[in-house]
């Protein structure tokens, strides 16, 4: 089972130009053979499905454990895609709406990007890849046999680096370049896992394979305040009290720089998601949302909570102060 | 972003006999249409696209929330499935393991249930459906439009019940029977707290609709346990902090049994998962599990592990002398 | 647009022995490639598209009219696999109810047939083929280019004879044979048509490819009374005033037998539809249907309808005494 | 079965401007989960596979009767995308025809919408949706439940709203408004149809539930029309003679705008369909369409028919006079 | 078997302006409906399950000998594609690389054409159609009945016609043209081989069928210096010493212009594949091609191989002088 | 660009007892995500996407000339799946054929295996999976990076070993034992042979996971016959005269016996393949085969040819004697 807690992973920048192309572009990490869906069910099933997990406990607590923090990336693509897609329809003004007002407050966006933003969803993400094709369950691969699963989560990681990669490349988005930026280095910490878990049980050397594709991660100027604060070091342990013996895979030299592998043993706080604005010309959450809120009130009021929302989220134009915290605690020390 | 912990919803039973055609079955109520993917990735997605949230908070929380609950239900489908196929291949004996010594261990099931559970995976859970078809992203409804999310939840969980209802039917296997029993008394709660969002939204009274289909779930005997719990009547909070303002939706009496809804504040508790044994005839978790656990044993010593396994599992063949307990705590109050 | 009149286009045995494994297979001529609805849905958007109609107006109707009737077999398609699937749940008996006296109602379709036509449906048609795949547009054929569409057309009625013939060899449950042998007649006037079509507008003669497959028709016993009755020499209008141009193509002698080819200026008459029982254990129409009945009856007389339900239904148990009638009709004389 | 008659349910207006993009967006009105395919094959199914229908005869009238006027609105949908289609391709002149005189008469569609509405398909409509994905028949839910059937029958017509809304927001054609704005009009109709038969079998509110999403119909101007005539309060009976229990169902307020609804005995007349040109540059109908006119006149004269086409179109430049007329016949009175 | 030569059949010109949007379209013409993939997969799956094929042996011989020059026509569609996309992502300079030099050197391609070409591939082509949807064997009919067979596959090679047409039309790349020119006159050759191997079984003469799309190939300037070295009327043996027996099907006169037709005892000496340049900002082959280049170098020398590659290719950016010769020898004479 | 010759790769035993249920799981191999159509679209789409590929030469030579290899193994799969089927179907006898005389020739196969192995196909393969899924586009990976490519065929092989040895433990058919007894053989040799490259491009010793699941292939019986010619260490060069570089990759000690890997510098000869009996109750290849060699025989003459056939087919009910040589060639000595 799970414990959900509001925060994302990092910061996603706030709203800016809209870019409705560039989040057609981000949607294969999303729902492409690599995307975020992909790894989170890849890993999520490889733990359910588990055989004599006692006797194979420190892979059974990697893949499980890694299965969690996907979970947040996925979320994290949905929320650059969400960003990017704010204000890509006509805004409506005052109290009279679209499509009323402004006859056809979409037109902007007729023949740009996926259509199904806009008509399926409210422009909002979608489980689909880069040509609007939806994800499935034939992307999951899930044989039990330990040493074969890992092979393919390394190759998924490599194939996963290779799209993010290319998703930078394409787009300059800021949301698309902080995303990206920030699941390079998680993605790469999860393919150096998968090595150490491979070369533990069989000897073999993957860690000569770093990086690919070969483009060193520190070059890239999105990663720098990841590295920096030491993220492409880090396994963090997404889980109140299991999964305890990460650190028996997870250690030894990182490929790349040498430093040495660190086994975090809390989730990282991460921080409050932005709560972006209503689209009312696609009915988001609501053609007048003002009243769902009036109601909402209402609601909250008659349950004896408090009469402002309890949720918290971040500044919606100003960009967070701190993101995740430079954490220092280490594993097992 | 989640913590996971190990722990499963409810107990399913140990092992009996293998069940493959059964296990194929159950299949629907993961990957179909109407299967624990679909609402779990249906509300993940309206969750992480939610515009306006602080206006609508009471709706985000219940959604957000019901999202991670249906985590563990498709957790519970495949610990289900995997229970049924578990003893489906001849078993190996001694050192000599199969193919060599049995020739063809899978000759049983040649023919019998879902190929792939036994080729693609190591008699485990696929994303699929009863037909063999992967899962897929066209299963995912989120408009961003609340009334009609909240419409379309209800209706998914209508069939959902419909589908759980109709695989109680066809596979009396004892894991099938326990995780129909439960699965539709918590699928009820989710059919009630959509039903009462969309009444507060706008007076419409769908609570006349239940239940649907018109089976009282109270006449199922692997529904009672969970009754008499009370959990028909419990919407858990999923979350260390997160999601306060579930009661002011979820609230009121049961439509069928005239008693008041509760919230709980905290997750359940849950009961430890079995280490369901290696299947060794497909390589689950490997030919020789044996060896890896060798592996893993001096790994756990290397990092300053106990040289036991630190995961908690369930006796395998005995029942669970009690699974989540009869909570008592209150929402609220 | 379209004018439905409640009647199938011919007699369908009542429900005997129910066959979940027939219906199954039956379904390839549903949902599958060369099934029923790709027939009809080639021909409707080829009649949509149609540029140019005027000048070419025989073909146009040719196609338009024959679309129509394809509508009529996909419904008795439906009806075919709804006969055999009746009876395959174990039946409830007196007031009280399954799952609830029968614990196991469908435990005998376990592993038998398409799983499907019990869980996602009640026990009825779905629009898939035999291994369950849902039938999908990319079966639809319309280039706009009337030659191409003609040999289109022509293929996917060969494809459409063979199919039927298959399934004729490999099911014979009453219903299924019934089928199959009023669909090889018609399918092979429709194959008649598209060839005629196209030796008028090319010269080609295609009516030496007759028959293929290489079986005639009338050696099949359940072809036969369709034969005795004219049915494989004429192409009915399927319209109150529209589509007046068929004879200008649907003209000459049968490939086969020589006989005149005669278009039926009116639609066959058929026959009224069994009223399939209710089947409980999977709620179609409802787990209890005489309440549905009490409701259906006070809403009829408060509209100031007959007591009586007004739609005509054959007798469920007993052959119809006629079927379609013997036309003698003749187009354009 | 069917009767087909040759006239569209109202008039699109004449070819202009062409609009690929445009066309490829209405698309999803067409083949899309909630395309006018898939509201045509969901009560279509539903009542071919209607169990105990003489017992809910009201209900499965009014399923059977609506399922026969999507028919219609496949047409309209398709008759839309061919008109925006009109003109994409450079045109031929003279007896000299493209690819010869104009090299590249595709030119300048590259890029631009569906490359298959040209290289696939005649510029004519496909079963896609907005994203060129087949329609499939995963988006045909009947389960034989009727009050399941029935909600998810009025969550498809809410989702169905949704999209038309949001096409109707992005495309500004005139085809695409006229065709949206009609749409808007009937889904409402048979929105309200569904909710009311919900709430005869258990009671339920759902009128409440209008509008979803909430723009009131009557202020976008191309429903107007529509509502002026009353169609917005009228379900039309699309049968000969059968179907005759619509009223007992369809009755009571409106729930916007609380006049009586109406059930009219008959279909609507409809108006001609425009005979859209041909598009040589695409082979539709052929490359020298004039010549397989003049085949078609040696036809149409050997079969003793009329030396003019037969066939009933209205004019290709101008609007029609009259669309339906504003029909004054009472159900039931 | 197969084996496998280094040579395409035709010359494709050298890179030039690159053309993602056009590659796009051409993509129909591999992974669509009527693309190669399955003119190759059809003839090869008829072949690999024909039966009784002593018997039928000059229609096996057809069928097997045209699928294994269909794979080369795969090729040179690939081929054409990649030519296309040569260049549209912005070149690196000198040792520093992108992304790190140009920020986002894929910039230019965002929101252009196919996504996945730059994503999921190394600018190539994929198994995928003009919408970016895979090919699946769906695409594949292989009924075994040697008749229905040969209908399909000239039903098939006249969809291929047409849709080769229309990407001549819509695209004008000079890589493009090129292809097209070239399969339009070897598909026309398949469809002559097809009608004549009926027209042999069955006397029918499809010959009139011809063309079909009704533009004759001659007067498409790309397709004449084909038919200038005759080959619109040859069927090349595609085997060192098998299928021997094509000229006792593939005879006669050709349908449009009376010469006769050929059977060439040998395949087609092709020219040497242009080595199309790394595209390092994806990575293809590498981020830093020389560093592979050395490595290769290396292995070659301790191989015992020649310092140089042993690969013939073609010079880059000249046209080939001479592409396939005339070839003077007949079959059979 | 490819020349076929008619041998297969090693003998497929003759038709025996058919086996429809063990066919439709051997079809795993053919169309499933790991089955050979994988192998060889995949490698195929590598090399034709080859950039740079002089400077990689040894690497372009491996992948392309492995791709021609898989070409014969997925015939193999074929021949096998068609050898089981062969017999499924009731046998007609004298000249009256079925379904005359035997009514339902295909009783005996309802509700067993792959219905579309009869009802599509002539009792032949498909380009399906095990559950009747259509082999796709997706499951080709060609990103154009070198190592990355790589890395996936090395998990592609291990993937597909997988599969190999689980239908070889479920499907005790000979046909299917002699065709998984190869399959692992060279499957394990092109496991190899990408192990190999990896360690080349990047020191990387994946020699260490070998074998992958853990079956020496050598206790593995039908793997014996094989293993003793040398064809666990035989990389054949697939052309007449190009790939000449495979050795400078393909060289050092088998991992798991430590002889010696050899490239045999020409195709294996194979063997030629059984002329499969007709089955005229699918119609394969007619309902009336002896009429096609009537027409056949007539139109060998005409040509000129011999009378008899030319093609070599092996004795069908016989086992051949022997199969591929045992070679002795080496490769560059």
């Amino acid at each position: 089972m799970i414990l959900r807690y509001d925060r994302i992973g990092m910061e996603i920048p706030p709203p800016s130009d809209p870019d409705p192309a560039g989040a057609a572009a981000v949607q294969e990490l999303m729902g492409g053979r690599f995307g975020e869906m992909s790894t989170f069910m890849n890993y999520t099933f490889q733990s359910f499905n588990f055989r004599g997990r006692q006797g194979a406990r420190p892979f059974y607590d990697l893949v499980a454990n890694i299965a969690a923090e996907e979970f947040g990336h996925v979320e994290l693509v949905a929320t650059a895609i969400n960003t990017m897609l704010t204000g890509a329809s006509a805004e409506s003004n005052g109290t009279v709406r679209s499509p009323l007002v402004t006859k056809n407050p979409l037109e902007g966006v007729k023949g740009v990007g996926n259509p199904q933003h806009f008509i399926a969803a409210g422009q909002g993400a979608l489980p689909q890849d880069s040509n609007g094709r939806p994800w499935n369950g034939d992307y999951v691969f899930a044989s039990g046999d330990l040493v074969e699963d890992l092979t393919h989560n390394f190759f998924l990681e490599t194939g996963a680096r290779n799209n993010k990669l290319k998703v930078y490349e394409m787009v300059d988005h800021p949301a698309a370049r902080a995303l990206t930026g920030y699941l390079l280095v998680r993605g790469g910490v999860h393919q150096i896992a998968y090595a150490r878990a491979l070369e533990n049980l069989t000897g073999a050397d993957l860690m000569k394979l770093f990086p690919t594709p070969r483009i060193p991660t520190d070059k890239i100027p999105e990663c720098r305040p990841h590295i920096d604060r030491g993220d492409h070091l880090r396994l963090y342990r997404f889980s109140p009290g299991d999964y305890q013996e990460l650190a028996a895979v997870f250690n030894g030299p990182h490929p790349e720089t040498g430093e040495e592998l660190v086994v975090i043993e809390e989730a990282p706080e991460g921080v409050p998601p932005r709560d972006l604005p209503p689209q009312p010309a696609v009915f988001a959450p609501d053609y007048a949302p003002e009243e769902v809120a009036e109601i909402a009130k209402k609601l909250r009021q008659a349950a004896g909570l408090p009469k402002e929302p309890t949720g918290l989220v971040a500044d919606l134009k100003a960009q967070t102060k701190r993101s995740t915290k430079k954490a220092t605690a280490r594993s097992r020390s």
